[in-house]
């Protein structure tokens, strides 16, 4: 009501949040660590896809008809190296490579449904 | 175990979700819609400093101090138009111009939250 100090208060639901520390953008921030895993076109189909179940690389083009093999090939190479799945390759013949999605990977489960959630909200 | 049936089972866990539509990408997807609204270097930071409280313009340049008043200006108008944040101005003299949240902006908190926490997360 009457003066307000500003500056030094505490900030209210954000006491030791490490959030707090981050004064300019930076590729270590986890928020920029996880927009940059799911970066690209395709990126987040590709996860959606393999959060089904492990595919290989033929099932994930029949299920995304219009991605072509060089983007395809690209999107799985930057998950791959953002630890987010793995390629399998199972014995036998005619070997089949399989890829899959880690347990980090996995867990994007959650980050696309928030994301989606937020996306479908009536504005 | 013997011959699997593929194309037509069921999909377990997904039985009747919408994203089983999205089979290219598209400006439309909640999830592009989500990823749209934050893109852009800064623009998550300025939105974790609104998510503390309204701020004007000079109180965001304060806590960011590395970014550009003309990003800055970017940025407001970017995320002014995706529908997360508001220009509030108080009467009196001399006129103040505030950045707030919407409603709809407030709830890019849990968003936040999920990207930081699994960027955040060991590997």
């Amino acid at each position: 009501m009457a003066h307000q100090t500003v500056g030094h208060t505490a900030r209210p639901g954000l006491p030791d949040d490490p959030r707090a520390g981050v004064a300019a953008p930076s590729p270590s921030c986890p928020v920029e660590v996880t927009l940059a895993a799911l970066r690209g076109r395709w990126t987040t189909l590709v996860v959606r896809e393999l959060l089904r179940g492990e595919r290989t690389f033929t099932e994930l083009r029949q299920a995304l008809p219009e991605l072509s093999d060089k983007v395809l090939s690209d999107r799985l190479a930057h998950l791959t190296g953002a630890g987010v799945l793995v390629r399998s390759r199972r014995p036998g013949w005619p070997p089949r490579t399989r890829y899959a999605l880690t347990p980090r990977g996995r867990r994007l489960g959650p980050v696309l449904q928030a994301l989606w959630d937020w996306g479908a909200e009536e504005e």
